[in-house]
């Protein structure tokens, strides 16, 4: 095991060597030279890529040992004592043997190179030596293996974390939508009074607006789906068999059940990371959607006694350390922070996703890195607002009732009566004189002039039938 | 025709009026009282709508009387008139009398106005008075019409302009990657001399990342194409007969030729314009794929003699006002800059995106406009970058070859042979001896040491064989 | 004039030639041959640069021949010539001779051939044959003439457009806040019922941001206004007699009557446009700042019956094409508009700012005419929303007050006679029992138990006295 | 204490209550019932404040507890318990007692309660009961006192970290510039070769960059660094002792040293946090400088066989998994990836500080957490570069001086003496017979036919010369 010779020294290291030199490693790591210098050379930001990710990437070695294992370009016994190594690094065991930053090589190389490193310690077992290059990375090279497991990561993060979520939220919005399907209120144009709606339609819409977002990011999926794994250094799968991304691709799909699919060119597979731009702007989206939403929310709970208070958000939590009794929506608060990280993430990561050239992108890392955290935080996002926000949230009826009757914009079905400059009166004079918008038109005698019959007047300003189209 | 009753007064005036009182109007004007009180409230770009949106507007608006004279709620020679005059508006005989802002209401609806009162002074013939609400705009709401137009002239773009450009500018560069399908070139990662690819490799992924591109507007599109006709002034559809959005959208999607659909739900579809978002953030992904080939063009056609020079960039223009003789790759700059445009416009919709509230988004004018400004700039872009560089670009050949053969990195394929550790040494003598890896390989002594034959190497240094996985 | 020799063909057109040959240009156009390349180069947009850009690089032009005279490097007549002509665009007489689009090539060479050719065609006259290079471009390179002409341009338009106007914008604010200042109403955190504020107290604040905006430029412009004339081709100086920047950029200070000085550093002044990138921060921060404002302006604005309506925005035009009588705040509706559309030009300019390579950057049009587009549109706007909407604005005190004491948060100064505990007890009391504050204390028994006074209670209560700290 | 009797149940935690009723905290924290509870509300990001933003946020406490004893308002036994408290954890003796996510309600009152518990569960000794509200929030609010931490931490990391590493990047650079001031080589504008420079001249430009980068935090850091203490809850300061402001921010100054002032309006101050915005605008000015520095390096060090190859970066770590031998520019891979990363964060702070409603902007954690990211990163990145990257970069003179005398453009001065065209017409000779320039002269016949003479032509060719005007 030449490069693995190492004796803890006296100080808790032990030497490592690599093809530059010699290197101190801390004795008990179960990385060696290039992990070491990678944590040397990167100081910048203290944290190292997410868990769901290192996970990923030992998928991703895992289903290349067993790929070279089948094509006979690696020793049964070496494969086998990889996949192993990969299992306990899979299952969580070894989460804090991955000290190298975010902000490295922006190939991932150093990330790639901690996993050879570590796995070859883990595999290496009394006379079996296996070298981080020649065996753990065999028929890979960081430029596959790396953006590699990234799509895994955010394909896993799509599929398991952030669409469930999302249905969750879609889900809580719809049964407030038939809760509230008769809940008739006014509706809000240009934040000015409008014709009336439903509670229920307004919740409708949200839900509607949810359900989107999860077809936008499935619209989005089979592109980020997709992996390089096979092209190694430069897309033309150097020093791989023939046959290989096929193999490993079928292991990995098999290994996570995740939809995942060989890039279809393998030169734009490693040259662009644009697959993660696209699903980037996919949950942009949905951050968009969800921001209006929560803007909603915190306006119709807005009150008690100076907002609109159509509805009571749950309190959580007292509201302010010097106001006593007051209760904020400190949920969609929260929320609508979320939704401004994953605009900023989805910033960087078409900044970074336009810096490739020639056979690279040099942003990975930060890519990856990025895309991850706003799939984690808009579905821990989603799951918290559905729970704590909307699944408790009370309407005030009666308020809301109120409300679509004194909008004057009800005069809009007398337009089809009376036309649409004579409703305008109408509506001024309501305004003008703080009346109803019925009272408006009595006294402007369309009443008494015959321009309209009671019974007309009766239908025709009946709010809760408004909300629908006239059979 | 109590509203258009305007005699031209002596300084080529007008007089209008309209629910809030009279308006001076140039004698001359199709438009009316609304729309020059917009052009007063509005003096700030000096720019209106695209022409192509204003032509879907009158579309809509003639979908419109054709949908209200079907379910009688429109007299027929009243309809019939308002589909002449948006017939002619359609053509562009009337651009010029559009003359609001984009910057205006939110909702558009001083630009649904300016229609209204133009076509009704269009079809207003003899003894025909048509009026701009009760008539040409019957059954609408500026809150259903204006997004409306904004979606189908999207979709139009497209369709018709963005989808094709992309699709000829992928041919453009499928052509060059089967022409230089055996030109062996340096592949390049890290900027730095990485193993052979070949010229058509490269461009073969150029044009798989705009294929990509033209997928990713194809998944957007059927939420694009989604319109919120038939919704009025809240999603209710107040004022509308039933039945009257399925015909509507069916008239339009006749009208068009294009794939528009009815809004699966009428409040998400009023009070957001996510579908824009979704599909800004195609463009964007776009974007950042072209900038990306833009780039290595420029950097492959580099030089001519202090650069990389394997390309040569069609001259199109004295590249320099002081320099005599240079020659620039002026289109490839030009649409990166567009590429910068679509970036940024992408920003503002989102921004625009995120602002909705109850029942209305009112950015709705600067989303439609930067998004159609996005679909313009970039489908033009497309079509010169296609054939003004792509098309015209030569090979150095010769060039491309000694770079491949230059790089230190053809040593990778020696991994397999003699181990990653040990190809690191041939690859540092190389480089530090300036002699060619085949030279470090003597020089060191694998051959004479047995490690290697001179077949082994002569098979493993063809720079062309290392393009392709070996079988 | 060699170069001009040229004679309207039968077709309106003649024959110009350049550098690379022959080509056809209109008749009666003052431009010649690069222009026309580039016309034909670049169909992208259809509109080339804001007028106001193209009459800066006259004053460049007008500056150089200037100093060139004045070195002894360009022959007295000669440089008159050239003078004239530049005054003659300066003076908005040929804005139609710049036909090159904005998406050219990234240095603006093009459009200073278009300027050098123009000028060079006015300045010929009988025997004066003036060289649109070796004349009107002498000592000077697109690299150092195009960006400068772009700090010219948005130092102007800074200076005599946008800081007057957001001057104006803080004048409208602050004389409502004087005449406001003592209409007391709820403040709103979290949107809310908070302790009181004054109406006042609320557009001091908002006057105050707009003038902390005017700041923010000021602290920029410094940079801003540094020029790189005098650099030519890369920094170096090169082609131009020793003293000539510090001439040229005299001239033009002179000229303009703006601060512009020398870059302290010529490369730095070359190789990037930070200077447009840091200014471009400076409005981005103007228009999060008017954001806020618009969208405070529209909420207290909203109503009449289901919003705040603390306020009433002017009545400028009819609100909607279907809801008679509605009024909107279209002006804030715009100007939020504006604010989202120089969101999206810093994206693109930052964006643009981060492509510089070696001696060039080369998105300077899209750069110039964003940032420049970006001024425009904040000026304009900022003048609209103080003349149409603020200062029109009206109060409802009666409305303001009765918020003011509604607010449970009043409970707030009895924290130091009572306790944050207690008074907290009163605050859910009242808001649980529909009852005033000072009703809740009373039912609570506070007074009964002589742990507050009347005298105490009236004191604490009076909310316009909670508007400031306690003496 | 009232609200602190409270003992370890048998599971290990502890019974709290605050104004809502009880709460289960772990046994041996030193926080309390809301602290617990936004642990419980908010599991979205699992990430809380960056430290020193808590060690901050406990200066402002400390300032507090000092002026409210300096006024009278707080007992003084009282005030120095808390201020001892406070010391201890800005000590960073209690960071792990700070377990509230970013993620929170956004005046970030979870934060500060988080702090108020703390701080008196660490003060309240023997017989004194410190109570989190009613002492050591005393005279504050959440809404002045945490948007206060946040400038403050803004202002320490600003001036205490990110300004020295930026003038410790400029110092290495301006030695590389010193060194390099005669090592000429090609400049290249448009990536063509273009005319002269020295790599001094180019370093010199980077260094200057930098220190207007400098220049721009400064620039803004007099807003950034106002404060809006004493404002509480909305702005008017209820709740405080007059001049209570001044001698807090007072405190506040002497304790850290920094800058502090005291907001000029405490309703902007309040309600926006624009000097978040400005000061992340010079952060992302700054990102853009860097970008293109580390973009020039990283191509000047191409190669080393196919690319410029004109200065060698240090070798830091073995550069591929895959080909051996290889090494790559990580470090300036790495600090691009965090300029990606400090665009990304803008643009979120950007979208946050749009979001004000009132008397306050919600999004202040995302704001801070964000900004302090960027601070963080930009000065580590700054450090890591200089060290590790410029200042040992070499120069490959060689090179250099060959690539200027290569390239077509050194024909420039002969402009002067015979004209634009005619020197257009040498160096295209050149270039397509592969000649340097000077032989083009010759064949061109130039010399022959007396337009130069040999000692002209020698004068115009010396590249060194033409680095700088000519005398």
């Amino acid at each position: 095991m030449s490069q693995t010779v190492s004796a803890a020294d006296q100080d808790g290291y032990r030497i490592e060597h690599d093809t530059m030199g010699e290197v101190r490693v801390p004795a008990s790591a179960l990385y060696r030279a290039q992990t070491q210098r990678a944590v040397e050379n990167f100081p910048i930001s203290g944290q190292g890529l997410e868990p769901a990710h290192i996970h990923a990437l030992a998928q991703v070695k895992k289903a290349a040992a067993r790929a070279n294992k089948e094509l006979g370009v690696l020793d049964g016994t070496l494969a086998d004592a990889i996949v192993a190594a990969a299992d306990s690094v899979i299952a969580g065991e070894h989460d804090d043997q991955f000290p190298v930053d975010t902000y490295q090589t922006g190939s991932g190389t150093s990330s790639n190179m901690n996993m050879n490193e570590v796995l070859a310690t883990l595999a290496s077992r009394g006379d079996l030596e296996v070298h981080p290059n020649d065996h753990v990375n065999c028929s890979q090279s960081s430029n596959d293996v790396f953006p590699t497991s990234v799509h895994v990561a955010v394909t896993q993060g799509v599929v398991e974390h952030l669409l469930p979520s999302l249905a969750h939220l879609a889900e809580a919005l719809e049964e407030k939508a038939e809760a509230w399907k008769s809940v008739v209120k006014s509706g809000r144009t240009h934040l000015m009074d409008a014709t009336p709606v439903t509670l229920g339609q307004e919740f409708g819409g949200y839900a509607a607006a949810v359900r989107y977002g999860i077809e936008r990011v499935e619209a989005a999926l089979p592109r980020t789906a997709e992996v390089p794994q096979g092209g190694t250094a430069v897309g033309t799968g150097i020093n791989t068999p023939v046959g290989f991304p096929q193999k490993v691709i079928e292991n990995l799909a098999e290994q996570t059940s995740l939809p995942l699919t060989e890039a279809r060119n393998h030169f734009e597979a490693q040259s662009t990371r644009d697959g993660l731009v696209e699903m980037s702007g996919a949950l942009r989206t949905i951050a968009v959607s969800v921001t209006k939403i929560c803007n909603d929310l915190r306006w119709m709970g807005s009150g008690p006694n100076t907002g609109l208070g159509e509805i009571a958000i749950p309190d959580l939590q007292p509201g302010s350390s010097i106001m006593p009794g007051k209760v904020n929506p400190v949920i969609p608060e929260a929320v609508l922070m979320v939704c401004a990280k994953v605009v900023g993430n989805d910033a960087a990561i078409a900044w970074g996703g336009a810096q490739g050239a020639f056979e690279l992108n040099v942003q990975i890392p930060l890519m990856g890195t990025s895309l991850l955290e706003s799939i984690r935080l808009l579905a821990n996002a989603a799951t918290v607002l559905a729970d704590k926000t909307v699944s408790g949230l009370t309407a005030n009826e009666e308020k809301a009732r109120f409300y679509a009757e004194a909008s004057p914009s009800i005069v809009t079905p007398l337009n089809k009566l009376i036309g649409y400059e004579s409703a305008a009166k109408i509506a001024k004079h309501a305004v003008a004189e703080r009346i109803s918008v019925r009272e408006a038109v009595i006294a402007l005698g369309f009443v008494e002039r015959g321009e309209l019959t009671e019974e007309q007047l009766d239908s025709a300003l009946d709010v809760l039938s408004m909300t629908a189209p006239k059979a």
